[in-house]
């Protein structure tokens, strides 16, 4: 079988995420499998380095398929000239067999946009969280700093379940630019709603609805409810998913 | 009667164009007209700075509108609280009765962008030309100055009417920014199609197909054909207007 890493851009808008639900959900993996099945004549299946909610989109979402033939040089471009005109197949790279999107990834990017200005902009509105409020930039800083670091994030996400919280989260980034923040967040992996968590957390200090010092106790509370809000998905990127 | 210059912005991917049309056809001008009326309980028309085609964008229209009352502080919020997500009102000005959003324009901005990599981004698909070739930037901008100044653009322009067809450019610059072309065009007006058509030809003459060099031949012909190819429609951004 042949390995083959896919780098996938889409704009989620209209998507019930990434994972494949029943036949009638619109998500991004069916799309793409199904479209990769017209273009081959053969059914695969694709595995996303993770899932991204309803309404997420991917700069650099990564995939992997195995086939039991190699893809012609003009794979990429049938697929792009059949898939819907808000999925991009970025890139289609072979690698070796034991590549797997998911278990190999080392880190990923996330990057969420957050529109201060009192009108949205009518050509950003689907990829920005309209937040119309003065916010305390150092205030946001200093709770990026906080959530730097190996933690455990049960406070920062909606997974319910037994499995590990512990992540360790590399880098987060706050800039403004013309009333817009872009909001940078590198690490081993990410939970569930976990960028949104934060995200919300850093705009309700940046409020001042709470206050950057209370942090560590929150982490160490790994109480949901003590974290700030879920931001909405349309502001939150997946950037680039990372491999050694 | 009260004048007010109104300053709109709006994605015009699923619009006719801003001009009125039959009742039935969604443009512009009549989802403002008809939510103002909704806000006022009075109908009103508004004179708009010049048409924008279908699928045109803009984020600086002017238009005007006269009311026998004084509009309330909170008329811009409330109208772009029913208008729809892709149509805002940015500005609501009370100006002399004199004012006038077409007659009274001193000039205008246009931009207009150009994706030149090879696959469009997902994320600007609706707001750029997709235009994956090699251009050659020296030629288009030897083109642009070429435009520049008092011409007759017949040959720029779709409008066969008798109408004066002398417009002074003041510039046009052309701008490369990774992979997109941004092109700016200022001038005291602009001719049916006389962006489109301009833009066209920029991307004729920087791919090879015509020579910077014919532009004054053209210009002195009048003649449509010579021109470049009609860029399409969502490329194209009405900036500002701009007034004395």
């Amino acid at each position: 079988m042949a390995n083959y890493k896919l780098v996938l851009s889409y704009d989620g808008s209209r998507y019930k995420g990434w994972q494949k639900l029943g036949n009638q959900e619109l998500t991004i993996q069916k799309i793409v499998e199904d479209t990769i099945k017209e273009v081959l004549d053969h059914q695969v299946e694709i595995h996303g380095s993770g899932r991204t909610d309803a309404g997420v989109h991917a700069r650099g979402q990564v995939a992997n398929m195995k086939v039991p033939f190699l893809l012609k040089e003009t794979f990429r471009d049938e697929v792009n000239t059949k898939l819907p005109e808000d999925i991009c197949l970025v890139e289609v790279i072979r690698v070796p067999g034991e590549f797997h999107a998911r278990y190999s990834a080392s880190g990923k990017e996330y990057r969420y946009y957050v529109d201060l200005k009192e009108k949205p902009s009518v050509f950003t509105r689907k990829f920005t969280c309209h937040f119309p409020e003065e916010v305390n930039l150092d205030a946001m800083k200093e709770v990026a700093s906080y959530l730097t670091g190996v933690h455990d994030f049960s406070a920062f996400t909606d997974d319910k379940t037994e499995r590990d919280k512990v992540r360790n989260i590399y880098d987060i980034q706050v800039i403004e630019k013309q009333g817009v923040l872009e909001i940078i967040y590198q690490g081993d992996g990410f939970l569930q709603h976990m960028v949104r968590i934060m995200t919300g957390t850093l705009l309700d200090v940046g409020v001042g609805k709470m206050m950057a010092k209370d942090i560590p106790d929150i982490l160490e509370s790994r109480e949901r409810a003590k974290a700030g809000f879920m931001a909405p998905a349309k502001g939150l990127f997946l950037e680039k998913v990372d491999y050694k």
